[in-house]
This record gives structure tokens, C-alpha cells and sequence, in this order.
């Protein structure tokens, strides 16, 4: 593209590298933001900035975080005695508008994938092994993707994890809420057979 | 959605300010930047808000410019007597990609539209009139989109650049290159029909 400013098309080269967003999109965000007032787009840049700099990590559960140990992590009403275990704050996020977990979390920051060069040692497994220690903790549940990253992970973690007595669990895969059984894929289909549940505990 | 910080949900918020762009999508590119270098998301912060700060608009023809007076308006190697009245900075693009033109721009920063408050007052009308005083200018190309705004601008423009003695000319329209006639829409090939060519004029 011919741009007939630098500062434009530095901005767009910028927007550009962002996941999902090629040359035309970012040519369009960047001109929306100039038509936005100077203010606007000060706390647009801010915002972002400040983001980057100042966001911390919680000490126990690795979710991002304002203060040193989360909200989740330092609440009494939360129950301590249960970790669930997740890939990244997304997950959290989308656990917590379930409404229906009162647990707390673990967030590994990734999952084991040799392909693209992650091992257990760029995750927080030892810091979720440390967590077990002290007897506290009465159940871990894997809520990761059900992807060949996401099954290595959790094979890995449970021989970490096996040595406490503790009860391991993940959550059930199955045929989703409203799904239609003929658009489902046959291995979820299979699966959903072999591991079929009593009718009385499906309706809880 | 829940978030775990504050930071976080300021910036997904900013994101989702973008046209195009809602809270989940928001929320991909907020993770994303957060998992860059602190340099490079320095680097996107000021890109934008240095692009909105020293952002410049040519005083001839209003394009987007690092200086008072764009690379284009003052290239002695473009014609001046040619004027193609575009809506904004992405036709000036679009145009220079073909490198068929040579002449001079002239953006007037939208188009007339009733529907969303925005007369001939707010667009760059009474410069262009201006421009067309001192005589240099033979020819005034209006390249508009082929819509009920872009027509109804070219109806308000060429009433008020009549009263020169000079070319009023718009873009072609008819079948795009490439276009396979079964689907082209009865209104552009009635039209494309009514306005044929001679054959001869077609291969140039």
C-alpha cells in the first residue's frame, strides 16, 4: 500500500500484527481512530500501556491480577480444598460465568505442546505440585481443551499429581447442551456411549 | 464477563470501542499484547497516540499528510490541471495503487447523507470550489461510490462546479473485469447496456 504518511502507516503496520487483523483492517481501525476525539484515543493508548506495565500475576494461581494474590485466591467464601486446573485466564473467565464452580483455580499458562516448543518446564506445574503439599486440597480437576495438547498435559500432570491422595478428576465430555445427535463427530458420539451416566445422575 | 483485574478489563473495554471489534474478539488481542514485550506494545501505544497528536491534513487537498502540504500536491511531476474528488484517504490509496492517474487529489472527508446529519457544510466543498478560481484546472474527476451518497454528492458537487469552464467527468461504471455476466445485477448491466462504448475506445 502507498501511504501517504508515515505516522499512518506506522500505526498500521502496529495494528497489523495483531492476531486476525491484515493491512485493510488495520487501515480502518486506524482511521476510525482518527476521526475519534484527541482524548479518546489518549485512553485508548493508555489504557494499553498501562496494561502491559503495571498487571501482575496472582503468586498462587498465576491468573492475571491487580494486587499480589487474586480476588479468587483471598476470598473465605471460595472453597480452598478444590483446584481446578486451566490453560489461561479465558478459561477462567468462562468457568466463573457458569456460576456453578466454587472452587479455586490453577492457571498453567499454556499447555504441553513439542510442536511448538513448550514443555512442562514453561508451565506452572511445580507451583500447582507445591500447592498439594500441605494436605489442604481434596480435589483437582483438569478443565482443559479436549485437543491432543490439552490430553498430553493432563497425562503429565496426573503422574505429577498421583503421588498425593487426593481425588483427580476432569471435566465430561459428551455431547453438547442442545446439540443435535446427527451433526455430532463420531469419535464425541462413541465416547458419549462408552462413558454413558445412570439417567437419575444426568438430571442433577 | 467477569474479569480477574481491573487494567484488564479497562483495556478490552478500549478494544471493544473499535468498529468491528466485540468483547471476545477484544479479549484475544488484550492476551495477545499481553504476552508480547513490554518495548513492543510501547512501540503500538505510541504509534497511535503520536499518530493522533502529529497528524497533519494537506491544505490543498485535505488528504493525510506528515506535512502542511502532502507528497502529492506539491510533486512537480503530477498534473495539476487534473482534480479526482474522492471521499477519504482509502480511495487516494486505492487510486495510486492502479498507477493510472497522475493528476492531483482532492478528499472531501465523506459524503452527503441526509440519514446522518452530514450536509455540504461539513465536508471539504467550499476548498475545492476554491481551487477550481484561479483557472489552472481543466478537468475535475468525481470519483464517488456508486451509492445514494456518493450520487447525491455528485448531483450537490457538480452544481457548484458548473459555473467554471472546465471538464466535469465522474469514474466509469458497468461489469468489473472479470465479472461473468449471469451475475452481475440488472441495474449495472441495464446501465452498463444504455452507456456501451465504442469497441475501438474499449482496448485502450
Amino acid at each position: 500500500m502507498n501511504f501517504s504518511s508515515k505516522l499512518l502507516e506506522d500505526a498500521v503496520a502496529e495494528f497489523a500484527k495483531l492476531p486476525g487483523v491484515g493491512q485493510k483492517t488495520a487501515l480502518r481501525l486506524v482511521l476510525h481512530l482518527l476521526n475519534r476525539d484527541k482524548e479518546e484515543v489518549h485512553k485508548f493508548s493508555t489504557a494499553i500501556s498501562k496494561l502491559r506495565n503495571e498487571i501482575q500475576f496472582c503468586q498462587t494461581c498465576h491468573n492475571i491480577s491487580d494486587q499480589k494474590v487474586c480476588e479468587i485466591c483471598s476470598s473465605h467464601k471460595r472453597d480452598h480444598g478444590l483446584i481446578c486446573v486451566v490453560e489461561d485466564t479465558r478459561d477462567v473467565m468462562a468457568i466463573e460465568n457458569t456460576n456453578q464452580y466454587n472452587g479455586v483455580y490453577h492457571v498453567l499458562g499454556g499447555l504441553i505442546s513439542p510442536m511448538d516448543g513448550i514443555g512442562p518446564a514453561d508451565l506452572q506445574v511445580d507451583s500447582l505440585v507445591e500447592r498439594l503439599k500441605d494436605g489442604t486440597v481434596k480435589e483437582v480437576i483438569f478443565a482443559l481443551s479436549a485437543t491432543m495438547e490439552g490430553d498430553t498435559t493432563i497425562f503429565y500432570l496426573n503422574k505429577r499429581v498421583k503421588q498425593f491422595a487426593i481425588n483427580i478428576s476432569t471435566i465430561a465430555r459428551g455431547i453438547a447442551f442442545g446439540g443435535e445427535l446427527e451433526y455430532v463427530d463420531e469419535i464425541t458420539l462413541g465416547r458419549s456411549i462408552v462413558t454413558r451416566v445412570p439417567y437419575e445422575n444426568s438430571l442433577s
